[in-house]
């Protein structure tokens, strides 16, 4: 049952707050794929993937140490924040269902709450109303807002106390489907282009339901500055090659063309499985099929 | 240093040696993938993943159990065969390099012939020669006839006795890139559409390096009865789409389409990676961006 976990933290600037996060996640049987800090946002997320309780009890040590390092009184930094450790989301990967992460997020919710004395807002796939499915709406809040925000009969918190931690504000915890950004840059040189195209193809504009995508400017790169940034939220409903093959064809309307891609940070096994079944037409193929993973899987299996 | 082999015994109707086989070769940090076995070739192919020298002894154990229980003398079947372990192919998977399956084959075929008294002939890349490169040319003897032909000079093996194994003959060890088996049905019935596109497409016939391809009859499919049946050799150098785009391209040629593909077998990781980056026009896409690698490479790792 392999889960990531991605965990952001309202610290981007002290290495030695970060380090002794990473030192708290770090479990004999959790691995922590990455840490990337940004010190504008003065954030950082960190990557862990592991089985379960395993990294339940990471998540819980990682969130004491945020709460001993980690004063809100004293935070700036430009991106929105409630709680010392902000967001939580669990990720199914490989092939754990969905219902596994949900059941994670209550359980390190419930935890949170009861023994770091953490309001904790359950999002998204783990949400138990309507109105807490999309982090925007849970998170509407700063910090500095926060009590007079939880007053408010309708925002009372999934587990812990009704008011905000005194240094460490509040917490979402969640559940969702990998995400994977994927960013393709256009023949032209002309940012309206990769405006429209990025309109055609997000879901909120009419597009593809699982697709969100923004038009961004690269002057780094001379030849090619202007791209269409995606996030894809379901990638099994809304594939990179349904994703990729819409931007083709809007730009083409414009003369222009996809001239590369990229990903971003990490995507599932399963996506560039997909991706070669449907450019290969290889309409049986399945993950057993690739032989490091089923070493891989057996070999773990096999671990006490 | 991940290691794929795939022996190929010469036993393919009794369960109790097949058995034994499977139980010889499990060992503790070795992975038994598959075993297949024909009964008309009267041959079975293993497929074990693990590193270096847990993989030599699983290897080691297996064929002395098939000199225990398979004797050539007795032996008959459509595929054609020298030894009771007839060819023991190192494959390197992940990211292990060739040099070190060519040096895993050597240090099997010394033991293979000091310690079971085996004739051993090094092949492909492992070969000492050129004109053992070749399968085709190493095994160009039966069993029955393995001793007038282990006489010539030139037939002298690399490893053990000048003379067959009595019952067990000679075996050959190697190793080679991962082989891909990769078929495509075309949206016609006409079987020599099939054959001139094999014939394009093959590199022995003016097509493309890495590919061997046949026509081959599915009459249990009714509807595509016709197949191009390929094995992509060097898939690092000439990869599935390549393959794949010449297919479409030739079948073209007749009016005809690639209607679906399949992959018999496991196939390497990194030609699904260079799949999605071929179509994707995913540029510099690494191994280490795909979720599961990463969290079972670390964990490995970390093994005692």
């Amino acid at each position: 049952m392999l889960v990531e976990c991605v965990p952001n933290f309202s610290e981007g600037r002290r290495p030695a707050v970060l380090q002794a996060l990473l030192d708290a996640a770090r479990k004999p049987r959790v691995q922590v794929l990455g840490l990337s800090a940004d010190p504008d946002h003065n954030r950082a997320v960190m990557t862990l993937a592991g089985e379960g309780p395993d990294l339940v009890e990471a998540l819980l040590d990682a969130a004491r140490t945020a709460l001993q390092l980690i004063d809100l009184r004293d935070h700036r930094g430009s991106h929105p924040r409630m709680g010392a450790v902000d967001v939580v989301p669990f990720v199914p990967i490989d092939e754990t269902p969905m219902a596994y992460c949900v059941e994670m997020a209550h359980h390190l919710g419930e935890q949170f709450g009861s023994e770091l004395g953490l309001p904790v807002y359950l999002y998204e796939r783990a949400a138990r109303s309507r109105a807490r499915v999309n982090l925007a709406r849970v998170r509407q809040a700063e910090f500095e807002e926060l009590a007079v925000w939880m007053a408010e009969p309708t925002h009372r918190p999934d587990y812990g106390p009704a008011v905000p931690h005194p240094t460490g504000g509040a917490v979402a915890v969640g559940a969702r489907p990998p995400l994977i950004a994927f960013n393709a840059w256009l023949s032209t040189r002309d940012p309206h282009v990769a405006e429209r195209v990025a309109r055609a193809v997000r879901g909120s504009s009419g597009g593809l339901v699982g697709v969100k995508a923004l038009a961004m400017k690269t002057p780094s790169r001379e030849e090619h500055p202007v791209q269409v940034s995606m996030n894809l939220v379901e990638y099994r409903r809304t594939s990179m090659p349904m994703a990729l093959e819409m931007v083709r064809r809007e730009a083409a309307r414009y003369g222009a063309q996809v001239v590369r891609t990229e990903v971003v940070g990490f995507l599932p096994l399963e996506a560039v499985l997909e991706s070669a079944r449907y450019y290969l037409q290889l309409t049986d193929f399945s993950a057993e099929q690739v032989l490091e993973r089923s070493f891989w899987v057996h070999r773990l299996g096999e671990e006490p």
